[in-house]
């Protein structure tokens, strides 16, 4: 009977975001595994364990991620991520896999899962959810993602001006995420949409170097950090009229409503 | 001094998901407060703390947010609960208002935070993030919501199928809120869109009663809870280039790019 790979999804990088769940998967008996950028590199996620005062255990087996854009180079680490673990997951021992933030969401899990799952389709893949980072940099900035019947947009600022503007329209809610290529545009942007006051600003959310602007034109011509987002309230969506749950049956539903 | 509003985020109903800072709050000197649709209603996030083994306390107070989307009522609802907490916090006792899910993601504890600060401004609110339900049925559905890069909508379904029509192009995962009132013609459409094996049905994600659904063909014409989301997959999107992070420097970046 093969072992279970499971993604303990550790929140963000504040040790007491990871929740109970994981927080037990840890002291259990599976073996760890965890993400690195280079061999011997630091890991975010093994950070998170060690400041929740987790000692780190000798057999915990490091898998490299090379960062890269090149999905070349990144398919050939996964694959061979995956050849390092299936033996250990074939020998019938749990594995735990830790990742920072949600393992669902901009994750590596997916990848590693999915090349595991090819290996041999008969591991147990298993996922525990956690606290998004984005989440957490809602949380500290005192910024609500969403009211009732809000949308939200959660968008790697990267796709550039013209997609945002075709979106705004559409959202309650910007997510923006990697913000440091395009901040300074997009701060020229945020001001002629007249939504300067409705962005903040927030580096390496949920970890311990937190950092929160509110007054986000001051970070004009700064070189801010790879883990940067921008969270924007649009005030200006024109909401169409919405079905609701309760009063009407899905048989009276017209098809094609706004 | 005034006590603290703290908002306690629970996860979405699983007593695994509570993160460990908002169980330490849990077994603090806080007051609890939580909310319920009617005087002596069963309060999710209450059920949550039960589930989890914790005793309610005594002097817990009951805040009504009656089920409605009358603005006027749900207002004074809220200035009600308000008028309720604000002399507790003014007596200096720590509130922690109990939530299921993240307090910043369509929560009642935005309003209830405002409602209070607009009262006295003085007291201060803290928000423990928590974790998503629709994190959590991601998680269970074993279903990526992001991949390196990808972008997610978050839309009450309720706004329509021409608004889905609109953002889909957009979009790698649709996270589609409340399906019940359009359920069917949202199935129709997937199946019109060819996205019917990319979606995944959830009911009451992240609770015991959590139900995950492949084939969401086989729903048309069920009644479904309330709590009912979609996970949608768009194989899709078509991309534009990206501005990487790492290799230009802002002052490099053109305005209007794609």
């Amino acid at each position: 009977m093969a072992g279970r790979l499971i993604a303990a999804s550790l929140g963000p990088g504040d040790p007491g975001l990871i929740t109970r769940r994981a927080w037990q998967a840890l002291q259990g008996a599976a073996r760890w595994c965890y993400p690195v950028r280079r061999r011997g590199g630091r890991s975010h996620a093994l950070g998170i364990v060690e400041r929740a005062g987790l000692a780190v255990p000798e057999d915990a087996v490091e898998l490299i991620f090379p960062m890269t854009h090149d999905t070349e180079t990144l398919a050939r680490a996964w694959a061979r991520a995956a050849q390092q673990i299936v033996p250990i997951l074939q020998a019938g021992r749990d594995l735990l896999f830790l990742v920072e933030g949600d393992a669902s969401t901009f994750s590596t899990f997916t990848y590693l899962a999915r090349m595991v799952q090819q290996l041999d389709v008969s591991i147990a893949v298993e996922i525990i959810a956690g606290v998004p980072a984005y989440n957490a940099a809602a949380a500290d900035g005192a910024f609500p993602l969403a009211e009732t019947d809000d949308t939200i947009a959660i968008v790697p600022a990267g796709y550039g001006l013209q997609e945002l503007e075709a979106l705004l329209p559409h959202f309650d809610t910007l997510v923006l995420m990697k913000v440091k290529p395009l901040l300074d545009p997009l701060i020229d942007w945020l001001a002629a949409q007249g939504l300067l006051q409705e962005a903040l600003f927030v580096e390496k959310a949920g970890t311990p170097e937190e950092r929160i602007v509110r007054d986000v034109m001051s970070l004009k011509g700064e070189k801010v950090n790879y883990l940067s987002l921008m969270l924007v309230r649009n005030p200006n969506r024109q909401r169409g009229t919405m079905i609701r749950g309760c009063k009407q049956k899905p048989a009276a539903q017209p098809q094609g409503e706004a």
